[in-house]
């Protein structure tokens, strides 16, 4: 019987295992930092009818370029963003910001080239940079999960990347990213800086979004996603903002017509309710700013978090934590550094339950003896 | 004014078009190879009804395997081409066959790679082995558009290719390929085969589907997508059928959620109501024989064809021929072969009016005194 091991398979992808989070069928997932609260029955009616808008043509091919898409999109950023001053021509979308991020990788990584990333961060950045061929460097964050703008020029100026990843809001830390830092990195970095801002709109009152420095920067690309805040991780749209020609170079390497029709028509629709959509926002960020109070009133470490998530610690055996909250129905997730956990902020109820299920978890014998 | 070229591309990408037919709005598109016939009242309705089903849980994540959507695809397969025997362990699907391609590439091919095809063929084979940075050897066909088995054997001895590319029936050449220039091939490579079967629906009868070889062939792989039979083109649903340990090796450089919640919704109503979608299957079939006919009647060389369009030619000033169709109101492609032009097959009203724009831009002044 032929198995992987038997296949030519690229050299540097042996012994790999698939990435993903477990997909369990659980009473409380708080494991993916997807927005618990669902579209309405209006929306859900909205987006039907807006499919069969476009279903019957559904036979020939889409815009390939998504215009009208893309002008939401800016016109969403705009108000997300006072002083953004966005247009459709430096938006780009995609199937979900993992796409987008490949595209960067493969218009300005590959062979011979290195992207540069300050780690524990999004662990698909290095994944898509190595799928693309690029060398990853990890520069590592501090130790409080910030980043000391010093310390990452010194990274950049000693590797010299090709692509720099800022992840701000940082996933799993939740830790945001000073504009200073952001504006230092892009001095020093001799190719292109990318923001990911997947959570930025969960960021605490007064913290500064990097698009407001794409005006002076055309090296600089921030990406999003619909799949937060937005509530619609199952449509796959995450975009960019940059300069008119990092949208021209990313035309030469995607697949024509990779954005369907069908998503086209569904995140337009979304974006035109986004009051609706973005409406849970507020009430994330105070369940989030809830728990973080919460845990530290346990006496557990907490990483200060911009997003909809919460890192914590620390658990000499975070497995048997871990386990202990899945036998009591809450998925969270085991990731980022070693004795850490991040928990997904949910509604009021899953809160309530994740809060039920770690302090039934901490007192089991096994974690009793092994949690620190 | 920053450009394109003031950015730090990857300097192969340095000075490249982005790749695509012109997207024009004209009365009668038949460039794009896409099904003219859109979907049924009945399905558009089916289809917005599906994807309300679905959207009220949008705010989650989409199963990242698309279970379901493979088994139905296994299933048409498996009425498609009888003794395919096929489950959805073997199947897996992308955005569009572009997107199956590139997931290919990126785990068989790279960096110190090669890929193999034999061109005239679909254009998209060497733009991804490029991007995907793997090189690009071109075998070449026959001067007919076939493939000697003996001299595929020889290419494929000589460069040793990592993925070989067999196009059947070819873009834009419209020429399947018996199976055992398939076989001879695959005996030969080292590597992966793909059979790009695009438009395999259209095959005439007694055209037999590399499907029946995947049993005893584990580095066989074989593409298919519902963008032309299928009439789904705006969906982008590509697909292929494989052995289980291809499908673990795509699985290492998937991009995690790749395929929308709606695109698994929308692909599976589509294949229950396979009937009505492939309706319009054998009228393109017989649209196509008659249109292969009439171009003869001309005076035309015209290549046999098992797909849903007809390469003909020469001319050697293919540009103004396809201009005068253009300014007639249908739209062709240049693409192939120097000195040929595709059409694609549309309904019979699509196609008097080709008739009628050809047989005007045939006696053009410009194009009468240059065309052969």
């Amino acid at each position: 019987m032929t198995s992987l091991d038997d296949l030519p398979i690229r050299d540097d992808l042996r012994g790999r295992e698939p990435y993903g989070a477990p997909q369990l069928d659980v009473p409380c997932a708080l494991n993916t930092n997807e927005n618990p609260y669902p579209p309405s029955e209006r929306l859900v009616k909205a987006l039907g009818e807006a499919v069969m808008d476009v279903a019957g043509t559904l036979n020939r091919y889409p815009d390939r370029d998504a215009a009208a898409l893309r002008d939401d999109l800016a016109a969403f950023l705009n108000a997300d963003t006072p002083g953004a001053g966005l247009s459709g021509r430096r938006v780009w979308a995609a199937n979900g910001s993992n796409e987008i991020i490949q595209q960067i990788l493969q218009a300005f990584g590959g062979a011979g080239r290195t992207a540069l990333g300050f780690e524990p961060s999004y662990s698909m950045h290095p994944i898509i940079t190595r799928v693309s061929g690029t060398r990853w460097v990890d520069a590592s964050r501090d130790a409080d999960f910030g980043l000391d703008p010093a310390r990452a020029v010194a990274a950049v100026r000693e590797h010299r990347p090709d692509v720099v990843f800022l992840t701000s809001p940082n996933n799993p830390t939740g830790t945001a990213l000073p504009l200073e830092a952001i504006e230092a990195v892009l001095r020093a970095a001799p190719g292109m800086v990318v923001v990911d801002e997947a959570y930025a709109e969960f960021r605490r009152a007064g913290t500064p979004s990097a698009l407001t420095l794409l005006e002076r920067h055309p090296r600089l690309i921030v990406t999003r996603t619909m799949s937060k805040a937005f509530a619609m991780a199952g449509t796959r749209l995450g975009y960019l903002a940059a300069h008119p020609a990092v949208v021209d170079a990313l035309l030469l390497v995607r697949l024509p017509y990779h954005l369907s029709a069908v998503t086209q028509a569904v995140a337009r629709t979304a974006l035109a309710h986004g009051e609706e959509l973005l409406g849970g926002v507020e009430a994330l960020r105070g369940e989030r700013d809830r728990t973080v109070a919460w845990l530290r009133g346990l006496g557990l470490r907490v990483a200060d978090s911009d997003a909809n998530f919460v890192l914590f610690g620390t658990f000499p055996d975070r497995r048997a934590v871990w386990e202990g909250m899945l036998a009591r129905g809450v998925l969270i997730r085991e990731v980022g550094p070693p004795e850490w956990l991040r928990v997904s902020v949910g509604t009021p109820a899953e809160m309530a339950a994740f809060r039920a299920a770690l302090s039934a978890a901490l007192t089991d014998p096994q974690a009793l003896e092994e949690s620190s």
